[in-house]
């Protein structure tokens, strides 16, 4: 199993994530996003999207993390729900990451470290820091009084959610001032095989934090 | 069964518009969103997330459009793929939708029509329509040569990607300048139960386009 993937792409970090903490036995291709490469038809003809991560299991070719993160549960029949009922809880939280935390996340961070900084835009990024803050402050909510977003274990779901919280670099957001979100972060790094992005993927800017 | 929603949402209506497409017995319960309703304790109760659409079907509660998407879908045996491939295609496009489409289109339409006039932001606005055009593009390219996004007929991630398209509040998006998109939307409303969102569900703004 192949997957195409930059570290710094918190939307590969799930996919990549999903296979170590399922113990699969997989290979990072290495994407130069920083350079242009998703950009080039050779890429586009892969995945139309024209993003990371893009998965390969033999001749099966699948794109979208949360679709990724589907298959490789579903494969290994670990970290998905035990239930009809908890496999929708599942993917409602995939589905709220994707809309409300990793894609403002992603975006933030993005604008406030990789862009060059004449073209930083306060006003953007003080609007995506609220709706982010509106969304960390939900599953803060949430995740009081329970271990895990969706069901009684580790899933998926919380694998979606907490990718982007892992990275260092500033996108406005503290541990500190979410202190369930901290510790559901701490409970998922102590997992034996759990890595760090930057341990995980090969990067594509070395100089980053 | 039953749907918390209201018109001028995108989200809830395509939660709405497949209910009605796979003929559905349903009825709306109308959230007063504009004047805070999401905001209220019961309402929070009902879904953490403070987010509409919510469905209930007897004791069975659940949240995300994409998530309600394909619960009717597997209950009605329609407008899903026709295998696990198709099926895994088309949770692509609706993950896709959430991040890229729904998730840009639905701020960039609020600032530009709903929000106060004081507190909209041209720079926000033309960040968000920036994004959207390039989630367009992608869906126009992708539509060269076939009819739907999965597969070979309509799936709920063509009413996923749809949803806010059938909107006619300014929000940067012009039929005219995605020919691939202007007639894939007129496929989807020549469908015989098709409705515009307005039609489907009470509106909060009575005097909104």
């Amino acid at each position: 199993m192949k997957l195409h993937c930059f570290a710094e792409s918190g939307n590969a970090y799930k996919a990549a994530l999903t296979l170590t903490l399922t113990d699969q036995d997989w290979e990072p291709v290495f994407v130069d996003f920083f350079n242009g490469a998703t950009r080039s038809p050779e890429f586009r003809a892969l995945n139309v999207m024209g993003e990371v991560p893009v998965f390969e299991d033999g001749d099966l070719v699948l794109t979208q993390s949360a679709v990724i993160q589907d298959y490789i549960s579903s494969k290994s029949g670990k970290l998905g729900g035990r239930s009809a009922a908890e496999r929708r809880d599942v993917l409602r939280w995939m589905f709220f990451d994707n809309h409300k935390v990793s894609g403002v996340a992603g975006p933030l961070r993005f604008n406030m470290n990789f862009l060059p900084e004449a073209k930083r835009n306060a006003d953007v990024n003080a609007f995506l820091a609220m709706r982010l803050a509106s969304a960390l402050k939900v599953m803060e909510t949430h995740l009081t009084g329970r271990d895990w977003l969706a069901g009684e274990d580790m899933t998926i779901a919380d694998i979606a959610c907490a990718g982007y919280l892992f990275y260092s670099e500033p996108f406005t957001f503290a541990r500190t001032d979410y202190p369930q979100i901290d510790r559901w972060l701490d409970r998922i790094s102590a997992r034996p095989s759990w890595k760090h992005p930057y341990d995980l993927m090969p990067r594509g800017l070395t100089s980053a934090t």
